[in-house]
């Protein structure tokens, strides 16, 4: 055992609990009430920066600061760019964690908390694999630039700007991000695509204030009616999206792509078992894997209106709401369709109604191409060191917008090293991260700088 | 000025003030967590009796208590059987009220609490013309009996038992109740016709737990779209409701009746400005009065799935559900609806989605002969003396379920006596009652129960 693997297994309780440590920390950037301990997360991430040694700054933004740390003491190689992300999604609904979402518990070799995969846990493992360089050899193998923001799970609002402006202090030769999923338990995987995502916000309002539904029912439209029409309308029984224009710009999957797809070791029932429904579903023509990765995609994320107490209330509501939104594939773009929308959704608004329409994030999909990144093969060889086994390639549902801004500006490919389980309970309640998982992390992590290294710029 | 007169001029403030002191009691019957409180109204309500000297007793249902009491030294005089209830609905959303919703307070001559109207202060106005008579003349014109209830905002579910299990006790000749609007401001009425309804809930159960809508959206079915798309089926474009046969035993206005109705002093303009809407809606080929009073309605009452705070989440919820009800005009059965709805539902149930429906409660409308009433001509001069001119004869939208039952196991008609306005946002934030209403309400009641003595059995 080499002196950096000997480090990896003797740290291993520690690192679990500085993970804790910033699990405590409810970073949840959506909420104004959290903007506290976004700040408080900001700061333990630049503690860890600052006690390795490396240049560190929180900057500040129009929202949540960014943390930016840089070690830059290995001339002549390549400079990687870590990306990640230490805010978290809300912990609702609160009622159906089994322990609390910000009291981290460790259960059948799993830590449970908000966050632990997403993005905390497996942003922690590339400081983590630093640490353990600078305190076995004193440097690292490559240049490491960190850019760690809170503002992902809110759509990075303020980033876009901030990279703009600081363009040349992030230049690289690449960004490698974990905040994806392994294609299974023990099947590590690099996700060359990820969709984009079009996320709003219809609000509807009728009456001035809620009324009673037996005196003026029939007399005056109800909100909740138009919004169910409305939502209804934005899909056919097939599953298409019925925006005038949504397909136009979506590429086919190769009859090539197409194939790898269906080669990948996928048990279908297996993963409807996972979900917990009867039957999978979507868009007709698809499979499963296809539909997750490879087609655009309509969904509500949230409705209200009325009375929600227990009971009945007859009440005509003044007004409803829905947060909804679309998943993107590559060559979409989400500004085309936020207009496209806008105007299917003005011309359904019934008399009586007044709309508000609140476009709340886009980004496009995002696509990498595996044969001519020269980084790929260094962290093929670097995850069958950390995860003993070679990876799979996969493309992921998910949106992670900033990988084509990098693109855009920064003109690198971003390797997508995802730690993560697909059960992980991402966005949902009882969120976890795999501890096997975040050690493996760390480790490929600590080789992937070591194989970038000899890969040379 | 005779004496009741004066009684009734003198006393007005304390009137007042005991209004106030019932409408400080949040008794929210939806609301479990307000039992307590749903009781002490109860038991205050009975106070008021016991000081007049009637027989009282608080009886126990399977839910919230009935307030029962009866005064019957008349003998050979006809029994008036007062109904009412002392519960109200919930105050939310809590937000929108100017002032507490039970820290009663005056302005522009209302009184502004959740209850003012609905039904405490309604009820009231016949409990204080008892007082005024039995202070007065230390007995009543008539024989009298209260039924006043607890559970009349969720359904009256335990009362109809009740009500069956005590017929000989609630034996009249007639029953009063006070629980609706006049036709506007100074336009007292009598209201021949109330609407029916049919109130249920749809639970929608897609996977197990709220997913990330990157990961997992477009393979399972949202059941937050379902919902959209179910609750859109039940009524087209023109306001008709799509349950099969929901019309079948609708019956049209008479020709008769129709003009009647186009003959009332209704000002549709001040109407639409009162609710707030640009336009008003409804079923196509209708009036507005029409399509409040005679025409069977749909309306959602309350949506509720997935993220609802600030932001946005990108979930895939796991459930969506909506509260959603039916009005019903005379002669359509609430259990035949009932039983075709479930029918309707459970039919666009879409695979991967499990169903729950919850019928919350029904009751069919109900319609009085004017013609055959021995007790409307008593009613109609006593409003008369209360508001110094003739009632108009009206229907309304809203449901009393208890008037039908009270004509099935008692075999009388109702007088609807409604002392209310439609502005008085019932069942909605600062909910209020005219405070000159209320008194020329108590006046109306005291003098009806001379007028029905004067009638005679």
């Amino acid at each position: 055992m080499n002196e950096l693997d000997q480090y990896l297994a003797r740290e291993a309780p520690r690192f679990e609990e500085d993970l804790c440590e910033l699990l405590r920390i409810p970073s949840v950037s959506a909420d104004s009430r959290h903007a506290g301990d976004v700040r408080k997360a900001a700061e333990w991430v630049a503690g860890q920066f600052k006690s390795l040694g490396f240049e560190c700054e929180i900057a500040e933004t129009a929202g949540h600061p960014i943390v930016l740390a840089q070690w830059l003491g290995a001339p002549g190689q390549p400079t990687a760019l870590v990306y990640g992300h230490y805010d978290v999604q809300p912990p609702d609904p609160l009622g159906e964690w089994i322990t609390p979402p910000f009291e981290p518990t460790r259960r059948n070799g799993n830590l449970y908390a908000r966050g632990a995969t997403d993005d905390k846990g497996q942003m922690l493992t590339h400081i983590k694999a630093a640490e353990a360089w600078i305190k076995t050899t004193g440097k690292l193998p490559i240049n490491l630039k960190f850019l760690i923001e809170g503002e992902e799970e809110v759509g990075s609002e303020n980033l876009e700007h901030f990279l703009a402006a600081n363009k040349d202090r992030l230049k690289c030769d690449l960004v490698v991000i974990s905040d994806t999923c392994q294609f299974g338990p023990d099947k590590p995987a690099i996700t060359y695509g990820l969709r984009g995502i079009s996320y709003h916000e219809l609000r509807l309002t009728g009456p001035r204030q809620d009324l009673h539904s037996g005196t003026f029912g029939g007399s005056v439209m109800n909100p909740a009616i138009a919004l169910s029409k409305i939502l209804s309308s934005l899909i056919d029984d097939k599953g298409r999206v019925q925006v005038p224009g949504f397909y136009d710009d979506v590429s086919e999957l190769s009859a090539k792509e197409k194939g790898l797809l269906a080669q990948l070791p996928f048990d279908e029932n297996r993963y409807r078992e996972q979900i917990g429904v009867a039957a999978l579903a979507g868009e007709a023509g698809y499979s499963t894997l296809e539909r997750r990765w490879s087609r655009p995609t309509f969904d509500v994320n949230g409705l209200t209106s009325g009375y929600q107490g227990e009971g009945a209330k007859t009440v005509l509501p003044a007004r409803a709401s829905a947060k909804f939104s679309f998943r993107l594939v590559p060559r979409q773009d989400p500004k085309k369709i936020e207009v496209a929308l806008a105007k299917f959704l003005r011309e359904r608004c019934p008399p009586g109604i007044t709309m508000e329409i609140i476009h709340h994030h886009g980004a496009p999909a995002v696509a990498v191409d595996l044969e001519k990144n020269p980084f790929v093969p260094a962290a093929q060889r670097a995850i069958e060191k950390g995860f003993g086994k070679p990876p799979f390639f996969i493309r992921e549902g998910g949106s992670i917008p900033v990988v084509s801004t990098f693109h855009t500006l920064l003109g690198v490919d971003t390797l997508l090293l995802g730690w993560g389980l697909d059960d992980d309970n991402t966005h949902s309640p009882n969120e976890k991260f795999h501890l096997a998982d975040f050690h493996r992390g760390i480790k490929a992590s600590a080789y992937l700088w070591q194989e970038i290294g000899a890969t040379g710029k």
